[in-house]
C-alpha cells in the first residue's frame, strides 16, 4: 500500500523535515506541499539541498485541492492556524496529524490564558488525540485527528511518565530546567533571532510562562492521577536542533517510594518501546546522541531524597516531525521505525 | 580638553562599539545618543551590558539638539540616510565621522550604481576626506566630514598599499577572497539572517558584484596611479565578528618587481603605524589575533611569479567603530591608541 | 605607586586574561611571565594578538626570579600545582593572588575528597583569605594570600547571599543548574574537548559531584549560619565564555519570608557593590550581558512558595581573572573598577 | 545477495559515517568493526547515538579474522596505516576501499614529499583505481582497491573537469580558495582543535602547501593532458562539517574557449551523474545545501575573461564515506544512490 500524503506549512523548519523523512518512506508519496508561499515555487527552490530528490511545486493551500489528492495530511502551521483547516480536512474524509497545539489541551480556557486566542474548534477538539505513542499507542491507531505533541512536552513526560504513574514523586516539586536549539521557536525572522544576538549568547526566557506548561501538567496529571504542576524554565541553547531537559524530583514522603533501582524501572517501563532509550547508570544522554534521530534517551541519577532525570531528544524529530511519522506509521500499521532509522 | 560627542545609530553594532570604546576614552563625554528608536529608552535598557557604565536616554534625531550638544557626530547609520543630515550638522559647524558609504566614492555615477539611489550631496562629497589613517593621515587632521572606510576595503586597500604604490602587481589580476562575520551586514532582521540559516552554513554572496568592489578599486587605482579592477567573492561567516581576506596577486612582468623580500617591504611601509602588525615569515593572521582590537594584522607568502597576502581585521572595530574613533584621536591631536588597546 | 607583577601560568585563558586586563591598568607594570614552556618565548608568539602592547619574554617558573622581580604574584595555574609554590613566594614576602582551588576549602579532607591530593600547605591554608570582594572586603584588604573563588561558585554565592544571610531559603532544597562556556574547563586537550565534539552539543557532566559543590556549600552554610546543601549539575555550553546558573530555592516554612519584594532586598544588599547588578521585574541576564565584563547579573522571579533567581557572569573575569585584579585592587587600594570597566 | 563489510578505523569521523551509512543499506551487513582500540568495547559505547541500531563489539585490528568475517573491507585510517594493512587484504581475496592518501598518488617521490614517509606498497599502487566515480566508474566496477579520493580533491576535480578536459583554462592560473569544517582534520585531540580555538576563528593552513596539492594536479593534468598546477589555500571554518571551494580560473586566450554557455556545458559534462547538480545562473551553493548529503553542488559565474567557480561537498560524505560507498554500490552493481539519498 502506497499512501499519498500532503504537508500544510512545507517551507518551515518542520515541513523540510517531513519532506526529508517521507521521502525516505517507502509506503508514502508526497502529492501535495503548501504554505504561505505567494506564487508558486518548485520546493528545490525554496530548500536547494531537496534537488533531484522531488520535484514538486508549493503552493497556497487549498483545501479541495488537498483533499482530492492526499489520503493523509500534515499540518506544520503556527498555532491558532491548523484549526481553520482540520474541521474541513476531516470532514473531507482526511486523517490529520497536527503537529501544532491547537488540539492539545483539552481545557480550552487554559488554551486561550497561553495562546491568547480562543479554540473554536470544539467538536473536534474532543476527537483529538494526544499523539504521544509511548502513552497513547492503542488510541493513535484508530485516530483520525492526532494532536501531535509540543517539543518540551514530549521530553518532559516521557522522563517523568514511569515515575508518575507509580505515583513515586511529590507532584508539586518537580523542577523542569530546560533547553532548546533554536530552530524551536520556527522560522521567524526577528531581531531576537538575528545570529549575532544567539551566537555565543545562552538566556533563560518566559521563566516559568511557557506555553508549554499546561501540556506537561495536563498529562503528568493524567499519568499520576493526581495534579502535577511543573516549574519550568525553558533556555536557548545556540544550536541549531536539540533539547536537554534536566528534571529535579523530590521523592514523595509517603513511603510509596519503593524501588530498589529506578533505571530497571525505566528499562521495563519502556522495553517494548522503539524509540526511548535508558542510559547505563553513570551516563547521561548529550544533544548530539539524538540529534538527526527519533530517539528519547534518559539518564538516572537517584539519591536518598531526590532524583535527577535528563532527557533529550531532538526537537525537530522526535519532537515534530519525526513524531508526526511515527504517529503516521501507527496509524497505518507500518512498522513503527520506518523512514525513522 | 574633553569633546562632547553625539552618535547617531546608537542602536546598531557599531553603534554599541562606539559607545563601548568612547566610554573608555578619557577626552570624551558622550553627550547625545539618537537613532530610530521611537519613544525614547535608557541606553541601558537596549544594552543591558553597559548599565553601571553610562546613563543616558536614547532618542529619535533631533539635528539642533546634536548641534547644540555636541562638538563631533559619528553617524553608524545605513547608506544613504547619512547623506540627508550631514550638510545640516557641518552647516551647525560641527565635525562628522560617517561611517556609511554615502561620502566614500568620488564617482557618483558609480554610488549610483552599487546603491541604487543618487549621491545628492554633492558639495560635501568634494571635501570628505576617506578616513584611512595610514595613507590619509594629513589630510584627516584638517578634515570636518570623514567618511570612514568600509569593512572589506579597509582590509583589502592596507594589504595591497605597499605593493600598488610601487607599480609591483599586475593590476588587472587581483583576486580577493574574503570572508566576513554577520555583525558586517548590521543589525537587521531577515530570515536569512536567522541564527539556524548562517549557523553551520558558509556561503559565497554578491559574488564579484560587492559595493565594496568600486571602494576598493577607487583607492588602489589612485595608490598605483593606473586603474585597478580587482575581481572580489565575499563570504558568509558563522560566527560574530572578524574578516579575513586572502588576495592573490599576479607579479607584474614588466620587471619592476624586484623587492628582494617582500615582509621587509610591507613593516617598512608600515613601521610607524600603531595599528598595522606585519606577520614573520610562514605565519599568517587568523581572526582571533584581531578581533575586540583595531588591529590589521598581514601574512604575506611570496612565490616566483605570484604572492599570496592575507589580511585580518575585526569589521566592527578596524573595519568601522574602531577606526572612526582612531579618526577623531587624529583630528583631535589626542594620541592615536587613546581607547583603542 | 606603580606595582610590579608576575603571571605564573601565563599561557592558559586566565593567564591570557590577566595580562590583557594588566596591559590596561595605570599602576601595574607586568615584570614576569611564566608557565610550563620548556623553551623561553616571546609572549606575543604565544598570543599574538597581544603583539605591539607587550614585549615581554615567557619561561619556566623560577621561584627566586619571581620574588626579585615582582610585588605581587598572580597563579593561574591547575589545582594542585599551586601549593607547591605558594609558601615560596610568601616567605619571601610577595603577596599572592591564587586562581586555584588549593586555598578555598577550609577542610582538608573535603579538598582530598574533591581533588584527591592531599592539601599539604596548613599553614598557609588558615592565613587564605577567600577573595569574593562582596563578603570579605576588610579581609582582602590586609590579605597577603587570596583564593580567588572558583567561576561557578561565584555565580552561586553572589545569587543566595542575600537570601543565605536572613534565613529565608529552605537550606537543603536548592537546586542549581548551571550552564558554562567551554573556558571554564581551562586549555587542555583532550578527545572530550575537540572542536567537533563540542559544536552542536550541550550535555550535563560531573551531575551532582562537581568539585565546586564543597566550595559553595561552605560559603553559604557561613552566610546561613546552619549547614547547607546544595544539588548542583553543571553542563557545558558551546560557547567560548560566561555561565548562566539557574538557581530553584524552596522558601523556608518558618515564617521568617517576609520580604516583601526580592529585588529590592538584593539591591539593598548591594547598592554599594560596583559589580553586581541586579534586572528589573520580568527581566533576566543572558550571557552576553556579561560576557567581556565583571558583572555579575541576577535576575529573580520570586513565586508563593518558591523562588527562581539566575544569576550570569563571565566565568574567565568575575569567575576568575577579572575578580583576581579586582582583589588587587582592594589589596592596594586602588579603586576598585580600574582596569575593569 | 547481502555483502558482509567491515571496517578499519571505525572510531573516527569517518568511521563513524560508514557505520551510519551501511546500517540504511539493504544489501550490507556490518560484519566486522576495528580500530585502535584497546580493550574491545560496544560500538554503542563509543557512539551512544547508534544505540538501538547495531550490537558489535570493535577490537583492535585482525587481519585473519577481518579477511574470514567480510567480503568487502574500508580502511578510514590515517595516512601510512592502510598500506601496512591493504597488501594482507588483498591477497585474502578481499576488496579494499581505502578512504587514506596512500594509494592516490601515481609517483612515489611526491608521495613521499609530501607524506613524509616512503609508500613502500609498490605493487598495489599501480593496481589501485582513484575512486572518483564521475571520472573512474568504469575502472570502479572491476577494481579490488578504490584509493577514495581526499575531500578537497573531490570538490576541486568535479568543479574543473568540464574545463579541464576541453582546454579552456590557463592551466597555471587555476587558484583554488578552499574552506573546510573541522572534522576534515580526523579525530585528533590537540591544543589547535581544542573548542575555544577554532569557535569564532577562521584562518588560512598550510598556505599553497597542503598535502591534498599534488593529488589535485594529477587528476587535473590527467583530464586536460597536460600539466596542471593549481594555486590551494586551504582555511578552517567554524562549523563540523562541509567544505566550500571558490575556485578562480584565468580562460585560455588561445581562442578555443568558445562555449556558449558555461553552465550548459557543465549540465551536460554530469548529465547521467547522480551525485552532481549544477546550480542555475546567478545562484551558488551553500555548506547547508550538501551537509548531510552525498552531492557535490556547483554554481558557476563566467566573466569575459575569467571565471568563477564555487563547488560544495559534505567533507565526510562525498568527500569521505558517502563516496566510498558510492564506490561500492559501482562495484558490486548495486543501484549507485543506495543507502545515500
Amino acid at each position: 500500500m502506497i499512501i499519498r500524503v500532503g504537508i500544510v506549512g512545507a517551507t518551515g523548519y518542520a515541513g523540510e523535515e517531513l519532506i526529508n523523512i517521507l521521502l525516505r518512506h517507502p509506503q508514502v508519496r508526497i502529492t501535495s506541499l503548501s504554505a504561505k508561499i505567494g506564487k508558486p515555487q518548485d520546493i528545490c527552490a525554496v530548500f536547494p539541498r531537496l534537488q533531484g530528490r522531488i520535484s514538486l511545486n508549493c503552493q497556497e493551500p487549498d483545501i479541495r485541492d488537498i483533499i482530492k489528492k492526499c489520503d493523509t495530511v500534515f499540518l506544520a502551521l503556527p498555532h491558532t492556524v491548523s484549526m481553520g483547516i482540520v474541521p474541513s480536512l476531516l470532514k473531507g474524509g482526511r486523517r490529520v496529524i497536527d503537529l501544532s497545539a491547537d488540539y492539545r489541551l483539552r481545557d480550552r480556557r487554559i488554551y486561550e490564558k497561553f495562546y491568547h486566542v480562543k479554540q473554536k474548534d470544539k467538536t473536534n477538539l474532543t476527537q483529538a488525540v494526544y499523539g504521544l505513542p509511548e502513552i497513547y499507542r492503542l488510541k493513535i491507531k484508530k485516530a483520525n485527528l492526532i494532536a501531535n505533541p509540543g517539543c518540551y512536552p514530549t521530553a518532559a513526560i516521557l522522563a517523568l511518565a514511569p515515575l508518575a504513574g507509580l505515583g513515586l514523586a511529590d507532584t508539586d516539586r518537580i523542577i523542569v530546567d530546560a533547553k532548546s536549539g533554536v530552530t524551536g521557536a520556527g522560522r521567524r525572522a526577528s531581531v531576537d533571532s538575528f545570529f549575532a544576538e544567539i551566537n555565543e549568547d545562552f538566556k533563560a526566557y518566559k521563566v516559568d510562562a511557557h506555553q508549554h506548561i499546561p501540556e506537561i501538567n495536563q498529562e503528568l496529571s493524567k499519568l499520576a492521577g493526581e495534579k502535577v504542576k511543573v516549574t519550568f524554565v525553558p533556555h536557548l541553547l545556540p544550536l541549531n536542533r536539540g533539547i536537554i531537559e534536566t528534571i529535579y524530583v523530590q521523592k514523595n514522603k509517603n513511603g510509596k517510594f519503593k524501588a530498589p533501582n529506578l533505571i530497571s524501572l525505566y528499562r521495563n517501563f519502556y522495553k517494548n518501546e522503539p524509540f526511548v532509550r535508558i542510559r547505563p547508570l553513570g551516563y547521561y544522554p548529550s544533544i548530539k546522541d539524538v540529534a538527526g534521530t527519533n530517539f528519547c534517551d534518559i539518564g538516572i541519577k537517584e539519591g536518598p531524597g531526590s532524583v535527577i532525570i535528563i532527557s533529550a531528544i531532538d526537537n525537530l524529530l522526535k519532537g515534530a516531525a519525526g513524531q508526526a511519522v511515527q504517529n503516521m506509521n501507527i496509524m497505518y500499521k507500518f512498522p513503527e521505525q520506518t523512514a525513522l532509522l
